[in-house]
């Protein structure tokens, strides 16, 4: 086990109708605010009212910015960061899924900073302050709930970039499941695909002697596997949609990667599809991971092996750890395609065109590499992508 | 699942060599502290002195207040905050294990109250501010360290009572698994038990569908089973005693109660007999543990039949599940033995002498119950008392 920090200061506020109370807990923060949100969706359902209400109730004067989307866009931000700085605003409410947050959460870094916010994305700066950002969650896929970080595409060259900084995790996070159950089941599979990953970029480790948290990670997976079905055949299912909606938070709020090196490479290279094809990210994420696991995992077979047996309840070949571990893979992939995502790029009408370019992007033209537990190059990459063909 | 808030602010600092932060990290909070430690231990073990110099080195000024004991005792803490008005101090670091944290964390409730501290652990007041406490742990056992839980015994009259309150969790919490290399065997165990105990307060519960914390239960659980014997047979094991350490966090810091009605019946049981034998905490919860399973398992044998199965590998015979459960809580017994903790009260050189005297205080003279998962009267926590013999 490695040395390691661990401080979360999210204050998780969760279950039925607890988006009544947004108004007073903004309040403890600020009285004037920026009210960031996505689609016509959170007015369909009558959350946009239930907010407004709220907010009104407490004394809180907003200005709204809607138009946050998937694959949140860098040009938006700039809007945001404009109105705050015009209006004196110093506290952001973001109403909805990963998208809305890692917006709301870059328009917090970028008010007080006199550059490009998009240099904190490429490395190019390090944030000092930020304004608080305050959470209503509506998708449980992201964690963006909880966790210190941001992604935001720039769709000047297709780039989509992250930010990881304390400054910007958020001060509380409402969390109703009832809120989800209008999610599509598209959106739900995408949503569990989503913390699924999160969960497997800190379980694939080469940190020796990582038993709790090895642990956790499996309390949190085996959870998810078995709860999305239910939420699939039963959208109105509580205590399916709380499982998720929980386990989506704890799988990035940095708890299941204490004192071990974790990975990444599978979001780095969803990263370069979705910026590109614009895909779902956990859509993106279910193809990718297979084909990542199958291209590293005789990198250390034990532990794909222990992840067949522990998650998939696949019987350990002692004589062949390696037909073990492949077969956890094939029960991954096909508990994908059992809630409707897909596995390959085919799928997702992605051809071989592109490849080379996203394997270039990935790795900075092979400056860098992607990932941990295997340091894959632009050629790993690559291979990776094609196997995901 | 039940609605609820979680947050803990407690910053962990996990880790080899990590006590030598401390007095960077007192420093971002104060200039001037109270020092509070327990016995010649840490004097002896050499962590006194790397502690001072880390203070001195900060330039953080400290007055020292040794004597915290095991049930720490209400008299010394009156000392404490005697000493922190006097001298103007608004920070306590506490060097130990839950002793000195629990009296730590009384001093800084008690420091800006004008009446007695005791009116805040008998519930005849509220704290509504309390001094800042930072930790450094030796032991892992409490949770102390995590936790907004104070618990303090007072000797006029054989009284232990316990404070819960946000305003005492640490700001920061120094966690070295090598400061627990020199901890005895008995008190090894005595730590595991404390921590098994903990999980399972907020394991045997009523509420349906709490998957995602019954299988974190289970992770905590079950790391902990494995690696107690491994720091028994060799106590300079880091990744033994790393497990144990941050599992007793974690076990603690009221992730693992989210959603579910927690019971505590059995700690409140523990309490009336080390408040009168002064016995180790861990070894009471040792022994009241299984006697108060005994008793109450008819109530949820589906529960005990979980436990059976996913903590000891008791295969379910599904024509029987009391056969299971019972087999389960006989497997708990035989491990507390197994680590050298009493399981009986006889083994700790008590009789039957005193049990309704506690029984009686337990319940204050059956004005109110003791526990959730079942509400025991005087009668039925007589009865695990007897189980106990």
């Amino acid at each position: 086990m490695k040395n390691f920090i661990f401080q979360n200061r999210t204050k998780i506020i969760f279950g039925k109708q607890t988006e009544t109370e947004v108004g007073a807990e903004v309040k403890r923060n600020a009285d004037k605010i920026l009210f960031h949100y996505g689609s016509a969706s959170i007015k369909k359902s009558g959350l946009y009212d239930t907010v407004v209400k709220s907010l009104n109730d407490a004394g809180v004067s907003f200005i709204e910015l809607p138009g946050a989307q998937p694959n949140p866009r860098l040009n938006l931000v700039k809007e945001g960061i404009k109105i705050c700085r015009d209006n004196g605003i110093k506290f952001i409410l973001a109403v909805g899924g990963g998208s809305a947050i890692d917006s709301a959460k870059a328009i917090a870094v970028g008010v007080p900073y006199n550059g490009d916010v998009w240099d904190f994305y490429t490395g190019k700066a390090v944030p000092k302050e930020a304004l608080d950002v305050g959470v209503v969650l509506t998708i449980p896929a992201a964690g963006s709930e909880a966790s210190p970080s941001s992604v935001i595409t720039n769709t000047d060259g297709d780039f989509k970039k992250g930010l990881t900084t304390e400054l910007i995790r958020p001060v509380f996070s409402i969390l109703n499941p009832e809120l989800t159950y209008s999610l599509p089941p598209y959106q739900t599979a995408c949503g569990a695909a989503d913390i699924m990953a999160h969960i497997m970029e800190r379980y694939f480790t080469n940190t020796d002697h990582v038993e709790l948290t090895d642990r956790l990670c499996e309390a949190t997976m085996k959870s998810v596997i078995n709860s999305v079905p239910a939420a699939l055949s039963d959208p109105e299912n509580y205590n399916a949609r709380a499982e998720i909606m929980w386990a989506s938070t704890i799988a990035h709020n940095d708890l299941l990667g204490t004192g071990r090196v974790e990975d990444w490479c599978s979001h780095q290279i969803e990263h370069e599809i979705s910026g590109i094809y614009d895909v779902t990210h956990g859509a993106g994420l279910a193809v990718v991971f297979p084909a990542w696991m199958k291209y590293v995992y005789k990198t250390n077979i034990s532990r794909f092996a222990q992840f067949a047996s522990r998650i998939w309840n696949v019987e350990i070949d002692t004589y062949d750890l390696q037909k073990t571990a492949l077969e956890g893979i094939k029960r991954l992939e096909s508990f994908f395609s059992s809630i409707g995502l897909p596995v390959r790029l085919k799928e997702m009408n992605i051809d071989d065109k592109r490849l080379e370019e996203m394997a270039e992007k990935c790795t900075g033209g092979d400056r860098y590499t992607a990932g941990n537990f295997v340091k894959l190059d632009k050629r790993g990459v690559l291979e990776v992508l094609k196997l995901a063909l």
